[in-house]
């Protein structure tokens, strides 16, 4: 379990209702120290604006969410892909966040290889941008629930691969605990990942889960042994930010600031 | 693609507001050769008269779902799910048919190699009556968004593994594309499978999904590469009955006669 809320990070998403001004005044207010932030958090704020919060807020800046979204049909909507990652890579360094999750899609029907073929080439486009910017890119996989239109990378191992065959100390894996607990080879591959692991997630998953996208739940309320995960990736080097990124209509309807705090309770006794 | 629907079976749940009768006869009715029984059907109808009418239909009968089930916290629970799957099998043997699915189970919060002991036991326990009643069983991975409460058992290697380490001609799995479409290991472990492979079931996946449980798409209607999978299968030995397993609010509030014909022209089109 947590000691402390030290190393506590929100993401905007979370508390999805909250503007970015009202995220980071009740981040700060909480005590919470590190923030996620989300690009739709961010456009509807203005980035030079958003970069000036986050900078007077004395909030870590952990990553910006989300680039990927790689395959396409067409070639032309692959070079829009890549166009568009780069400039989340540029939103990333005015902010301050040293890194881009990458949520990498896949186009329904089109096979889940090719569609990894096509995120690694999109990904290798975009290593130099991410370099000279100084901010690091993070391959997420995702449950393979959302192999159809989210993520053709649905197991570390699959991220891992990616890492290996790109060989750039500016790429790495997400490892968030709702999309790979069910994974026989979770131990396995978190290891292997060892300090490419550059960033990790909680939540936890719901029984019933009444819907696909956005009935994650708190920490605790659901059956991952999410401390068990943290353990191993810690044994793999990790010791940064413990980001609390939960999608959930239910906690979107309530008092945000409440459920802030609830968040943190669930934090120092479920992670 | 499929050139008659000489091998296809239909689940009762498949067309599941109809009742045993109605099943077997609207199937004979439009040509389907093969039924697959759901337990609950043959419960409201009656062990003795179901098998009765089932044997006067002329349908082959396919199997029966569903087994499994089997882990438990307590001692006494998994002893429960173990004679509820020796009574499964002898209703298959009772109204012929030679197999029984087994969708493993979970437990919310029981680590899923403890899940999977505690399955790998119960089937061992089952082994015995399933030869004396000359009635098969299948392991059939679910996918990994039902890890929680469903099936501890994920993957075909899983459930391979589960078949290796059994050692018994009366144990294979079951193959159910909406379950494993995702898996990068597929062709590798369906290969493996062989002539173990007791039954293969299709439906697809659709995008975007509704509903975790009941919202399965008509062949074609989906992003899974039906006749890519078939292949594989059928390169690995099996020539059997290829089943219609949909579960769909959207299509059980339909005329299931209807629906049974949009079920033929889905299978001769996209299986």
């Amino acid at each position: 379990m947590a000691a402390s809320i030290e190393r506590l990070c929100v993401h905007t998403m979370t508390t999805k209702p909250w503007s970015l001004r009202e995220a980071v005044e009740g981040y700060a207010a909480a005590g919470v120290r590190g923030i996620t932030v989300w690009r739709q958090h961010l456009e509807s704020y203005g980035l030079a604006e958003g970069a000036a919060l986050l900078r007077d807020s004395g909030l870590g800046v952990v990553s910006l969410c989300r680039g990927g979204f790689f395959p396409h049909p067409e070639p032309s909507g692959r070079q829009a892909a890549i166009d568009d990652n780069r400039r989340a890579i540029d939103e990333a360094a005015a902010i301050g966040a040293p890194l881009v999750v990458l949520v990498c899609g896949a186009v329904p029907g089109m096979p889940l290889d090719e569609g990894r073929r096509q995120i690694q080439d999109g990904i290798a486009a975009c290593l130099d941008h991410a370099r000279d910017a100084g901010v690091k890119l993070a391959i997420e996989p995702l449950h393979p629930m959302y192999a159809d239109c989210r993520s053709a990378v649905t197991t570390l191992k699959q991220a891992n691969d990616m890492v290996a065959a790109l060989a750039s100390p500016w790429l790495g894996v997400t490892v968030d605990v709702y999309h790979v607990w069910w994974d026989p080879d979770l131990e396995r591959e978190i290891a292997r990942a060892g300090s490419s692991i550059f960033s990790f997630h909680v939540c936890d998953w719901r029984t019933p889960t009444r819907d696909l996208l956005n009935d994650r739940a708190l920490m605790g309320a659901g059956c991952i042994d999410i401390p068990r995960i943290r353990g191993w990736v810690e044994q793999a080097g990790f010791g940064g930010w413990i980001e609390a990124e939960i999608f959930s209509d239910e906690h979107w309807g309530m008092d945000q600031a409440a459920y802030l705090q609830q968040i943190k309770t669930a934090y120092l006794n479920h992670v």
